[in-house]
């Protein structure tokens, strides 16, 4: 494979927050003129809006003044700053981390996503990944020249608290040689939490074949009312090679440090290491002060969080619903919508083009998270809540506009 | 190839930084007692010693300030970061730089280095490497499975000014296929520059092959009195790819931010873009604004950190020149010293092990450089100075403690 070919699928023109790289051209299908309102870009979540975690600058800045000692640390991150998390992700997963050998601090949760694929699939390896979930899970088995077993989530015909996994699917897939399953939980883009049901069987599955899980947990503090978590890592049956990846770049609006963290299988979480070595070293030393504030918010801070989240989620699921023919399910966790649009006299890829161009409201295309899923559009709606309402309402009267 | 042998060359036990996972045991060859003195890590610089860039954190802070526009750029860094960068990069390097297409913002430049290596090497592609270099360059090839051909840089042969690269060497790789050339200028591990004469031929016969270069040229601000530095990217002769790699971490001590750019080829740099969108996004954020103090830094400032430097540089090198058959070229650049140490009972890595073990003094084995460098250490001399000095009188003592 020459470098042009592999490089070649690796597309970011529309991953979330690109849009800047996209030219003006080829707008002879818009109709009609611009609606004026407050521009906002779902593609992620703004942290104006929702500031990042009261003390992390402190700590940040306490992190400089400790000097060289911040600045370098081991690749795999600060020995106190792991174990200090090791003991509050062990009380919040419900098993025990281990802060010297089985975690990895990473640049961001991408960082660690990308470490432990790279770790964990070798070129021709089988991996069971999930349609739809995060746009990178594919890229990631492509680049490392794995091949993809999909398995569809039917998340639109099932009830609330499970996520609807194919499950014969799954194991369909472990049967066929997949040697890794990749999963976001909660779901990114669906915002579906899988059951405990679900995640048990998957567990059972991956044990049974030998599998390594490797899970994104990312939005799993961001439950909103009756919305129940179960932490693969702490099942009964768990498989031996478990790698958990979390980080404080959403819910708490850390992003701008670039933190995250993965925990689990000493042995791939050394082979993270070997790696990170070579990527980028670590993460950057004084933001991993940060980490100091991580699940260790002050009081009902992040109840808050939860509940301006859960305020926003519901008046916008109220506008997609009042949109003719849209399917929205209601997100149990995090801070994603993913509704289906009706049908419209325009290919979608073009809509999403016309809401940048004359409603000034950026989304992500569904097709970045499954191929099955061109009729979606992903909405990060942690927003600016009164902004976040009248963009949904520049949206709704575009699809009007464009209805087939 | 399974991933476990994928990794198994990928070691990071001598890597710099890294001793802290590298037990006590296997200690009996050790004689004599302890010598007393203040630790010094000469496997990285000490920011505490050289401090980060006069107003690097104010600058962070306005970052912080600046919230979401900060925190989410695009993946490639900033455009106003790079256009500001441009211009300044532009004047140092005497030839263009394209902000806009031509540049990326990296975490630190081993991040530049990993992307520009992945976007340039498929399997089994030749690429040519010199000995000594390095360490992550010759992981980095392994890592994507290229080929490796070294060229030897004959650095101890050849008077001042010169590096002493093998051209023929060079050349005969081109012939042999290397579509790629990855070297360091100053050269890491021994701080020679290569003279223009050096550069104009390399750029002459990657142009002559088609080969694509990528050049780190982290230390090239820090130059000694009387060096003289060449920019391959602006000779006239200069190949089509041609991909530098800088960054402030050394002799701006601003490592414990994380910040790399690569520049030039803008066909190389999209891939390199599209391939931090899934490594690792971006470089952090906020930190991406303190980029804004590079070559941008106070009148003065940097003429006397090379001062420092050089003052450092010659105690420690009339300390090693006093030990009877140790071999230390003057380092032209950087803050790296590569002696070669005279034959003692016990092997290299032994006494590299005494060092840290009996001396308090961290340094890093020739072997991480070149498989021919094993009588070599590699000393980052950005210290203290007179905990320097001390240190490598402690050094000195043990030499003659396990001289042969």
């Amino acid at each position: 494979m020459t470098i042009q070919s592999k490089f070649s699928r690796l597309g970011t023109d529309n991953a979330p927050g690109q849009e800047v790289r996209q030219g003006q051209d080829g707008t002879a299908f818009l109709l009609g003129d611009n609606l004026q309102g407050r521009r906002v870009d779902f593609s992620h979540g703004d942290v104006d809006a929702h500031e990042p975690t009261p003390g992390s600058f402190e700590i940040f800045s306490a992190g400089v003044a400790v000097g060289g000692a911040q600045a370098y640390t081991e690749y795999r991150g600060d020995l106190g700053i792991r174990e200090e998390l090791a003991a509050r992700l062990a009380d919040f997963t419900g098993a025990p981390v281990d802060g010297r050998d089985g975690m990895i601090v990473t640049p961001g949760t991408q960082g660690a996503l990308f470490l432990a694929v790279a770790s964990t699939v070798a070129r021709g390896d089988k991996v069971a990944i999930v349609q739809p979930d995060y746009f990178a899970n594919r890229k990631l088995v492509e680049f490392f020249e794995g091949e993809m077993l999909p398995v569809q989530m039917a998340y639109r015909e099932v009830g609330p608290g499970q996520a609807g996994l194919d499950l014969d699917g799954l194991e369909a897939a472990f049967r066929a040689g997949a040697k890794v399953f990749l999963f976001s939980n909660p779901n990114n883009p669906a915002g579906v939490v899988y059951s405990r049901d679900e995640i048990a069987r998957i567990a059972a599955l991956a044990a049974q074949y030998g599998a390594t899980v490797i899970v994104d947990q990312l939005y799993s503090r961001l439950l909103y009312t009756s919305a129940s978590y179960t932490h693969l890592r702490a099942m009964d049956l768990a498989p031996e090679n478990v790698v958990t990846i979390m980080g404080p770049s959403k819910t708490e609006s850390l992003s701008g440090y670039r933190l995250g963290v993965a925990f689990g299988s000493a042995e791939v979480i050394a082979r993270m290491e070997k790696l990170q070595a070579i990527v980028s070293l670590r993460a950057a030393g004084y933001s991993q002060a940060v980490l100091r504030t991580w699940f260790n918010e002050p009081e009902g801070w992040m109840a808050d969080r939860i509940a301006q989240h859960q305020a926003i989620r519901d008046d916008l699921l109220a506008l997609f619903r009042s949109i003719d023919g849209c399917f929205a399910r209601t997100p149990e966790a995090g801070s994603y919508l993913f509704p289906h649009l009706p049908a419209l006299t325009i290919p979608y890829g073009e809509f999403v083009k016309a809401l940048r161009l004359q409603a000034d409201v950026i989304v992500t295309p569904g097709t970045e998270f499954s191929p099955h899923a061109g009729d979606s559009i992903r909405l990060n709606f942690s927003q600016d809540h009164a902004a976040a309402v009248e963009a949904v309402q520049r949206l709704a009267a575009l699809v009007e506009r464009y209805r087939a």
